[in-house]
């Protein structure tokens, strides 16, 4: 199996020559200066990275990464670890939030199965586990080095799959009971900030429940801390399959120059992970929803980045990238076909 | 012409005797608690308005009323009068950011001409002004009686008009250089509140004209105190046609038992006088975009309310209401056919 390391993503800054064409493009439109507020700041990302002259036929896909979490034995969730595997079967049976979005906006949906406890045989999904499931992070390592290795690989080949089949946005969603407490202690190792600040209520457990929680958190990340030196190592150590297998899909989407749709907490957990292996994959997502995490709006600040929804939603899945999905859909309309002043004749009262 | 008051609007609370029902079949949905958000408030909203067995299938159309304002002759934007005609051409021609919204979620845009200064002949355009521009009000009323209540009639007019062609959700947008002063001394008037917390920077004034423009507005205010004692009077006073036939147009909406999608500022200035002449009629208004204009937070607070959407635009024209329509498309999807935790076969860990 080939070994995926910093070395084999060769992403460079984003080529930003054509930066004032876009910008004077935009800003030639018939309305007054910045008045698109985010839109403008999508439809320049888009124009970066698909094509400045005018951007290319949207082409959106969603994968949904499913895994379980060997620390959900504990109880961290109001959910019992069957459920990964219970949404898991809702989602290809098209019953779950995900499917709804998906279906009026005609994104195509994949569900992949990351590493769950028990496999499942159905057409529609795609299997391709790391593993049964994360060892307890509390007492070993999350994962082997070759699982690790497993599951960059696989996403990278699942990017390589949806985009050999012509998609040029890809949004990343999950599901796996227990994924907050992984999420919340990657980003206390790569921020070095008190996993206080980075645990959350996820999908609403108790004050009982949150602490036990946080306690486990802070022991896993005490037990790791002398092993966790480079993004890969906080992955083996703490992280999931689903959220190892977004790591390797994110930068090889940004390696095959497509954008990036991150999702809510978890999703934006693989990103961080992701920029930490390189940091140019940045330039190639949009994050898009703001969740109500305590702490994905502090990840967002470590980025430098802000969502483009706060609904107020806590769910993943991809529910706040499918979302987010027509406003790529508009960006992209009006950077290709919103008239110029000189177009429409309006008098230009923009540039003085 | 008939006469139109308070009494004409027969709206009563909207019934909610099906409130819990709703909120039982939201609640079983194969999610976490509340976790949809403002998804969730959205789609109580308009089950409560348009059918809460199954939100009926969504209908939506966009209004653009534009007309002229006698203040603008003041230089009070950064456009002169003759942009507000040279606008209309753009909408009529499919060029405007409006229409490249309207686009790409297939929403049928309808531009009224509410009483722009010049009349415009084109096939697209309904004609229905209520005069050629308003007075400066900064000098008189800004409309006579008859032209006011000929507004509020129209606004009726193409609600009903609307309605009777199968559409359920009515999005309100406007066009009309001056309108941002208009709104402003309509929120002042309305709220009690100095002229100073209302004013903005409109499409991108420079602080001389900044202080042109609050200076003006304080004079009106002054003018006309006396004898802005009702939602009507601060609409002849202060207004302006196109908020004027915004007015009437919505509360016609929710006397019809439909959706209306209010956009920004002065969308909001109009459902803000719409909620003085029935209370009732917020219950029928999804505020779609909070925007950048510094009064829009307050009016929303007023009101109670809070928007979908927080893009950073400042532009009007019915833009955030066309990029709400999505979000109404995914309520009533989860809402119809998400599946709950009894049809999915998931363990139901919310209702313990």
């Amino acid at each position: 199996m080939q070994l995926i390391n910093e070395k084999y993503f060769q992403l460079k800054k984003i080529d930003d020559k054509n930066i004032h064409s876009i910008q004077n493009k935009i800003n030639s439109k018939t309305k007054p200066l910045g008045s698109l507020g985010k839109l403008e700041t999508l439809a320049t990302k888009l124009a970066l990275i698909l094509g400045s002259e005018k951007i290319p036929e949207i082409k959106p896909t969603l994968l949904i990464f499913a895994a379980d979490h060997g620390i959900s034995g504990n109880g961290v969730s109001i959910a019992p670890p069957e459920v990964t595997q219970q949404m898991v079967f809702n989602f290809l049976q098209g019953g779950a939030a995900i499917n709804c979005f998906c279906r009026v906006s005609n994104i195509p949906l994949q569900v992949i199965n990351a590493g769950i406890n028990s496999p499942i045989n159905h057409p529609q999904i795609l299997n391709q586990p790391s593993g049964n499931g994360t060892q307890d992070f509390t007492k070993s390592e999350a994962m082997t080095e070759a699982q690790l290795n497993h599951a960059l690989l696989a996403g990278i080949e699942i990017t390589n799959s949806k985009v050999n089949e012509g998609n040029n946005v890809i949004g990343f969603g999950e599901m796996g009971i227990g994924n907050t407490s992984s999420a919340a202690a990657i980003m206390a190792a790569v921020l070095k900030t008190p996993a206080d600040e980075c645990v959350g209520r996820g999908t609403g457990i108790d004050d009982t429940t949150f602490n036990r929680k946080l306690k486990l958190i802070e022991i896993a990340l005490q037990r790791h801390q002398s092993q966790m030196n480079s993004p890969f190592d906080i992955l083996r150590c703490v992280g999931g399959f689903e959220i190892a297998q977004m790591v390797g899909a994110m930068l090889q989407t940004a390696q095959q120059h497509k954008v990036i749709l991150v999702d809510g907490f978890i999703s934006t957990a693989a990103a961080l992970v992701a920029s930490q292996i390189n940091s140019h994959v940045i330039d190639f997502m949009v994050f898009c929803h703001e969740s109500e995490e305590q702490g994905h709006k502090r990840m967002l600040n470590y980025l430098g980045s802000k969502s483009l929804l706060n609904l107020n939603m806590r769910l993943g899945e991809g529910t706040g990238a499918a979302l987010a999905v027509p406003l790529i859909f508009a960006a992209k309309e009006f950077y290709n076909n919103m008239a110029s002043f000189s177009e429409a004749q309006v008098e230009n009262v923009v540039i003085k």
